[in-house]
């Protein structure tokens, strides 16, 4: 369905020709200061038409408010918002009239829907993103006015052009497997700022393998054809206490997010699937006590997330994007009526997503940490209503600690 | 939260100390043959202290079925069931009184919850999954009575031990990489049994492969550690149409079941995080006409997923699951205090989960494959009811078809 | 929160003094003929202005269609729509900043969000009411064209003024009650129209009665007060088997669409509060075997449900709708800050809700239906994949029957 | 579906002659002091065989927890709970092998599932009760210990015998409407004790009422036969701010917790269907000041909701219950293969289900409670992290205030 979010819940409407594109975004905590502009920042990092890198589909994309503000603060009541299409060429797609293309998804919506759009394959559009990337700012507004929190992602690979993140040389015959992650990839990790991955168009903080990202995507683009890549994306100061086990835990929210951006294939959180090799005694994060008297873990393999749960250490994963589905370049494949033929798309399209792929992610990163603070908060204040328990050994029950 | 689906749904309950773990499963078709075997078979693949690779810990998790069935067929009504908890020794966990155990979930329920289970992790037990094993086991008896469908799940890695899936050699600088999964690893995919998993203790079917892993996970034991692994799970014969853009994609909720299992890190479909570095027109699967009239793929890099919806192909995905927490090796970590010590776990526990997560894996993505199909159903029924569109260019119709 | 349904669900956002109020209705069945006149319909029989028993704030609300429709189809997609507000006077309103108004929503808005909309009760406007008549009109139509159900709602009293509607003379001694509603009275149920109900600006299809409504209804307006009054609505050819115990009955997803409309504070289904005090001999709905081959039942005291579940016969309720808040007749009441003044409201306000709300209650209705038959689909469609049960006694098997 | 409830949830299963019914009870708040006999206490209550009113089924309904409580505290993990059903007889319904029950469940769970239990209507089982009534005691527990709630329910009238509560003489033809409830009635809803309510077999309050009752339940038992009532209830000391528009108004919610009571016909809060009769101005609840600085009403017509929300005042609302459907008394009726007979139920069933239906009433309500008052902790904490609104006019933003 088009919601998401339990207590922070976005739902979204729209397609690639229709009239416009929106979202309301329910559950948006009252007296909040909101701007369009908040909205609007993130959008600008979306839009199509930013570089040479992205299709030259051009739209301005400027939100507009409908509800839920007054006086730039949030009522506590749906906001409504929509973004209007405005450079629509619907000629530009005739060939799917005849042709599912192929690994895009106009074959699956004709079998799920029995109709499918004109533009073909409906909601799978990339302007379906608008709603999420505006509703996420909302959210991330709220996560760093009230908590702190910051959101970065970036781009992290494109092709197999790579920052690089693997210890150097490792014996592939030994057990002693490398870090997961170098400490220079961790490092960047904790200090990357929006500023640094904006800096590049191909929104990669680390120049040189940046230049070397730009011929690679300029090379699909020339052969006419696409490449994918990879986002890595941290979040600090997230409160710990965040994720409901067991079937809603932190990754498992975030997972679900991520997974249903278009064009993702890929999901890893923490050491990932490098870290699966690495035996427990290493990969374990021990415990160590914190200047401000809270505990901490002197690495972070985990993520930030043990038992489904934040625990109050950085956030990060990495999300695969897939090659673009739709290639200027002549492709053997089936029409609808099963006759082989050539096709070729004529239309606007981005050779390499992942560059504009940034807000997105960072956007449903935002509402999945709202959502589960909010759930956290329902249970943690129901809780602080209660006389303090004293008949549980007090291994049991949370230790004084210090003021957050 | 502790519930799973929208309309075929579990909730499940229950820590490793209580009286029992169980759940409740409701929205199963009606009229559907079920029986006590019928779960315990996959019961019996998860439950511990199947071979010398697992956990000492003895529990024969014989299910008890409470209602929602007469006769052998079940009734459209939920479904109660419960397993005992009977080799109970909370006394090998008393170390957690003092240490939050490294990378395990103490730490995090405490800061949750504010009061911890006697065990420490309260949910995060793998007898947490003992209802999700028999939810699962219902779905899939669905499955493949009304659809034929085959879910198998083995293990494809355990440490840096892994099946070959690779294409040969490959010259890092040309960016005409290799395919992203080896032929012979998708002929394994598309014809693995369950019976072949079963054949040896690890659940992996490539037997040159098993022997190494046996090894890795013992030497692992000896030496009072633990390592990880890769799952590799195929589902055949499901059905096109699946999936419910644009949040709730197939692969979105498949990855959120997956990433809600314990211990695991990372999910990829299809061409996965590989896929990522190959180029869309290399990476597209051309449509073909089937032999049947309808349209299939002639590659499979989508994994049988596209734009979130499945299109009728095998759908194949990877899950990894990091080295358990819990290991004997005294580790160096600081106590709930903040005072640092040495913890050296005394409890049961295995060594590497990989073989014992196959059935929880097949289970997870048996719900999710009869949710979706639910849905699909809920649309696909009401949209029969109305008269054929008339109105809408051919090429926005489906067109007429075989039977399925 | 401001969503509603599972599998066809409405999400509205916007209060009195946005910019627009409007919806986006998800899981609408693709392939279905949807113009927005079909929508606007319903829409004009809720605006304001139609006559001088209603408010005189004047609005066009001419919906504007933003996505889920291609020449005339819908998709499948989520359908955005808005109604823009034009005829905004929020001067009006200006006593609000000083009082909440008595039995109005101004103070526990406050209370909730902490902060309130210059308009005082935020989402408790009427206008609020727009995007659930327009997600009604899409249900309605899908019920009409695939299942030819039919919902009519009807004002049915206006303070003390009613549609004769119990048996006549009683003894109050005897335990032998009279009928809980009357034949006349079953019989408008029955056979009542839209157009017999839009016949008279009361939208009461009883003449006599209409017309002293309408003196009611002035004389509360000269009086600068209000009044309130009773919707009762009937639901034809809805199929049997609609309804999800033990939660989710039919009249229970009833009660809370119909308790989510402003200003009500009464439910009934079937013989209602009257049928509690007949005796079970008197009050069960005998069943009799129908000329198609199917039972029906004699009486209907059941509303059309039993169990939770439809049985194939007319689904009738009542609402009741308190008189509404705002009124021009000075009342004395305490400020925000303590102080005790008097309260004369100069905004525009109906003296009377029920003629206005027959459309929404009929799309609240329409959007309930929809959505349980949807969950039905999935259920249906899913056994009829199965093999016959044969093991089961006769007597628990749906024995065969006409097709419907 | 079975479950019910957002952040805390309940989920059920088991009818009439399974091995148990039970519920997984999610989102309890940790740290609440809970055991069995809190438990048991309200299972008592429901359970049958209390007095020669009611069934003549034995059952002790003994509660077993299975999980998320330890040392008499709860953890803030499911709470599983089973009964056992034990004095099952199956043979008692044989009649239902050939005649769907007039007015039962019987005839619409065969249409719904295609299945039926061999005691007919399945889940309509009183016996499904029991997991809401465990649910409802720790809700209750947690509403009395952190916020002092008291919730009480009564039996307000059996068939025609009513405990009074309308004002005196009335002249129709005036529009002075009477007082909706009498003086004397609204002083039993604000004072009303659980010890009162179960001083007498019926649950009635009134002893002069309640002797009536009495007389009324065995004529009804004597003549085989059966008879309704109506149950009233009220919650005080609940904090405002309680419920979530626009379609989860705080009645909203209770409408559909009531209606889902089996047997239940009709719901109204405050003033309900008799104050629709009530013109505004005398209807509307003034605000006054309170001596511990906060608004109070007046008047309380609105039943301590307005615009969805509650407004600190007492929350009272009534019940109507029909006539039990299972009567001894011979009735003509058709047989599933439509040939009429004579049915005479030999089975054991309540004459009157009010008195029972008290703990049941009271126990969703508490549900209910305790999920609104989660929902809006997870706001009001969200919003609390914000800093103070300076930027709205003083008017819209919530005036300081009084430690709650």
């Amino acid at each position: 369905m088009s919601s998401f979010g339990s207590l922070f819940r976005v739902s979204t409407y729209g397609e690639s020709h229709c009239a416009s594109v929106g979202a309301i975004v329910d559950g948006v905590p009252p007296g909040l200061a909101l701007t369009a502009e908040d909205i609007q920042a993130q959008l600008n990092r979306r839009r199509p038409g930013q570089s040479n890198l992205t299709t030259p589909r051009n739209e301005a994309d400027a939100v507009q408010l409908q509800s839920g503000i007054e006086h730039g603060i949030t009522l506590g009541t749906p906001i409504g918002l929509l973004v209007r299409n405005l450079d629509q060429r619907p000629h530009d797609y005739s060939e799917t009239d005849l042709y599912p293309r192929p690994s895009h998804a106009d074959y699956t919506y004709l079998e799920k829907y029995g109709v499918k759009a004109s533009s073909g394959g409906g909601r799978s559009s990339a302007r379906e993103t608008i709603g999420r990337v505006a509703a996420g700012a909302i959210a991330e507004k709220y996560l760093k006015v009230a908590h702190g929190v910051e959101i970065v992602a970036f781009v992290s690979s494109v092709g197999k052009i790579a920052i690089p993140e693997t210890k150097g040389e490792e014996d592939p015959e030994s057990d002693e497997a490398a870090d997961p992650v170098s400490p220079e990839f961790l490092k960047l990790i904790q200090t990357v700022t929006r500023e640094q991955v904006d800096s590049h168009i191909t929104r990669c903080p680390h120049p040189e393998t940046a230049e070397k990202m730009v011929e690679r995507i300029l090379r699909a683009k020339e052969r006419l054809d696409s490449i994918g890549g990879t986002v890595t994306c941290v979040i600090r100061n997230l409160p710990p206490g965040l994720g409901e086990p067991c079937f809603d835990k932190f990754e498992a929210k975030l997972a679900h997010a991520m997974l249903s951006i278009p064009a993702t294939k890929a999901f890893e959180v923490g050491s990932g699937f490098r870290g699966c090799t690495v035996p427990g005694s290493k990969h374990n994060d021990p415990f160590i006590a914190l200047p401000n008297g809270r505990l901490g873990t002197k690495s972070n393999w985990s993520g930030g997330i043990q038992g489904g749960i934040t625990n109050g250490q950085d956030v990060y994963f990495r999300i695969g994007f897939k090659s673009p589905a739709t290639i200027s370049q002549a492709q053997q494949t089936a029409m609808y009526d099963g006759k082989m033929g050539e096709l070729a798309a004529r239309g606007r399209h981005d050779p390499c997503v992942v560059p504009r792929a940034i807000p997105i992610v960072e956007a449903m990163a935002a509402i999945v940490c709202v959502d589960m603070l909010m759930q956290q908060n329902a249970r943690a204040t129901a809780t602080a209503r209660l006389p303090a328990v004293t008949t549980l050994p007090p291994t049991m029950v949370l230790p004084p600690k210090p003021a957050n």
